[in-house]
């Protein structure tokens, strides 16, 4: 049992996730103890800008000048990392956090997926917690699903629907018929979107998520480089209609799975059906959906992002820390983490959609399906409209296959784009089953 | 750090649950070990009937002809309660077990609804657990999710699909046209639902659930008899076809929510919109949508029964109570658990579908809209279709309300009911806005 103490925190970036975890601990202060069985307290905070106005009251909390100085003050239980970023100042400070002997809170998915294994060997080795709820999908306790709630099962699968940002403009280029660059823009203006929106719509953020997250469900070391990832940059709202048509919608999926010894991950923009429980996220909202050998599919659906889901999986951290109840990082011991060769998509065997723009010549369409038969590629459906392009000729060929090799599709592909017919580069996408 | 030494469970019950939670430990127990740090290990089992053949190898078990004996043996750390019922048997043995200071892991949510806050005290004063994650919503980590994942948050409202016998027989009748009775015989016959079907189609399995939530999510002792429940027994295929004409699903809804310091729960069919998250889940599948202060909505979805997905909850709460995460049974201090005098929907401002039975005489309308109006309820939509039955004249009238409390539109309803041209008692079923 805790004691009545108050357990000690001291908060490390007070930007919009740092002011709502000062919120939440305050306004929620009086449940947040009965719920932790003893209070907790904020007793420092530090952040780049000290004159800054947050629009919340800093005046009861000691200001600390150097963050790595919270390491060394005997009154703290916990430090809370709200800062980012994989290298330099945040890892610097989770490290000698840790090497101090404290417990360690934090947002930041980059660092864990980059350095997972070795800060959890560090925090075993300390005997202290390294919780980083607030790393994957904002509000939604996946991490705490994942390592506690499903803990009995052997995980087979996890798909993600992890960046709010990218289903945000998914959504809207399907609801609005706009293309991406359009609705990228108003995404920025609105504060929905990064002003370098790279991380998010090139699928870097969801993957530093997807990593976590395969490394928690299958007992592996986290390996980001190994991951392959595919951004939603080169999806127009052709391809997001084309794919309503065919009863899917387009989705920037994780996917991470086992089958036997073998581990494969995966990020893209991928076609689930519109019926499908991950079809129907939409907007920002983020969902985890797991396959676990006795419980079966199991779907979480939320907040990703923003001050007050991030907040609550910070708390709920800080809770767990106070009431004694922490785990390691991964769930298992960081010595019986496993080393992994992660295979990437190219053996997984499923519908694919092919868009291709052609040179609407006589014959076009039996060159395209001559090429996807000498790969035994079978086609489900065939969509081909008049001309995109009156004066250009131009025309849309859309193409359903059958399930396939995905290596074998992308083959074949190559092989069609080397037509003479063939104008501009392919898109070809995965139909992931659900 | 919990010890190398395995954590010891004696097995109460060896149906479909118990033969689950068999099978999960024997066939996952490295990982399950790695997760728990610890082994778990099955010291004894008992059950009704020594000799029946459950497919599992029980031989490496001790049997225990008598339960109780299972509370004075010292090799025991936890005492696993599959039996069900909220007196008698189940209750001794829950009593027995935590009065001997053992930890008892359960899926009797009869017994928790009934006699929650005097077992959780119990539990308290013995500085033992009263685990439970397997009696609400199956295989999905909702107790978990509530007591921690978002414990930094004040819930303010839980809504729960919670029956999946229910859900499977509404979904079946949408989805064939049939009617309930019809339905109903076809689920008993593939096993989906029980020869005695009253604790599912009554909404009381459901009941019990949705008072754990709502005890949990409010910090409030569970008050079984103060809740309002209606079950499905009522709804006509006509209802849901009609019900889908709007726009909307008819579920078995669970609601409880928090309005200040005033709290309300209910059990009723209910219209929730076909766009919505929860009227998207069909069949045998349970959900529940949290909304907290912080962290807005998040759902949850999964199987809610079967022996894999309650061997799943069960043995999460093994692991748990291994590794020495112990929590109060209802998050916080039974001696913090408010009473509270529930409401029932009476109160709930939003829309009614009420569906009238009438003689097609001239003027009926014009009574009926008449006594809505002398409630003050306007109306939305109307639903008026020529003769159900050629030889009596009787017509369906299906009235979609404006939003108005739900007492004044039973009240009017009360006063069509008195017209004469009423025939057969009309359905009133709330809009639950999601």
């Amino acid at each position: 049992m805790p004691s009545s103490d108050s357990f000690n925190v001291g908060l490390v970036g007070l930007g919009t996730v740092g002011t709502g975890v000062i919120k939440m601990l305050d306004q929620n202060a009086g449940l947040i103890a009965q719920r932790a069985g003893r209070p907790i307290k904020i007793i420092s905070v530090t952040a780049s800008n000290k004159n800054k106005d947050r629009g919340v009251d800093l005046s009861s909390y000691e200001w600390v000048d150097h963050a790595q100085d919270m390491c060394t003050d005997d009154r703290l239980d916990a430090i809370v990392e709200m800062v980012g970023g994989s290298e330099g100042f945040a890892k610097d400070l989770v490290e000698g956090a840790l090497k101090a002997g404290k417990h360690v809170v934090t947002a930041n998915k980059a660092l864990l997926a980059e350095h997972g294994a070795a800060l959890a060997e560090l925090a075993e080795s300390q005997k202290v917690c390294l919780a980083y709820e607030a790393a994957v999908a904002g509000g939604i306790p996946i991490i705490k699903t994942l390592r506690e709630g499903l803990a009995g099962n052997q995980i087979n699968s996890i798909h993600g629907i992890l960046n709010g940002t990218c289903n945000y403009i998914l959504t809207e280029m399907r609801e609005t018929g706009r293309d991406f660059s359009d609705v990228l823009k108003e995404a920025q203006e609105k504060g929905y979107a990064e002003a370098d929106p790279t991380f998010d719509v090139d699928g870097i953020d969801a993957a530093h998520k997807l990593v976590l997250l395969g490394a928690l469900a299958f007992g592996v070391k986290p390996d980001f480089k190994a991951l392959n990832i595919t951004g939603i940059r080169h999806i127009t709202a052709q391809d997001i209609q084309y794919a309503d048509e065919l009863g899917y919608r387009i989705k920037l999926l994780g996917t991470a799975r086992r089958e036997g010894s073998s581990y494969m991950q995966t990020m893209e923009p991928c076609l689930v059906s519109k019926k499908s429980a991950l079809g129907n996220v939409e907007g920002v909202f983020n969902a985890v959906m797991t396959q676990g050998d006795f419980v079966d599919k199991t779907m979480m659906e939320g907040r990703g992002a923003g001050e007050g889901p991030t907040a609550s999986s910070i708390v709920a951290d800080i809770i767990d820390l106070a009431k004694g109840n922490g785990l390691p990082t991964f769930g298992i011991s960081a010595k019986d983490l496993k080393e992994t060769k992660w295979q990437g998509p190219e053996n997984i065997v499923g519908k694919c959609y092919i868009h291709l723009h052609v040179q609407d010549d006589a014959g076009v369409l039996a060159d395209i399906t001559s090429c996807l038969k000498d790969q035994k590629i079978s086609i489900e459906s065939v969509i081909q409209r008049g001309h995109e392009d009156e004066t250009s000729g131009a025309a849309s060929v859309v193409i359903l296959t059958h399930t396939a090799r995905f290596a074998d599709v992308k083959e074949s592909v190559k092989n069609i784009e080397s037509l003479k017919t063939t104008i501009n580069a392919p898109t070809i996408l995965r139909v992931e089953k659900l």
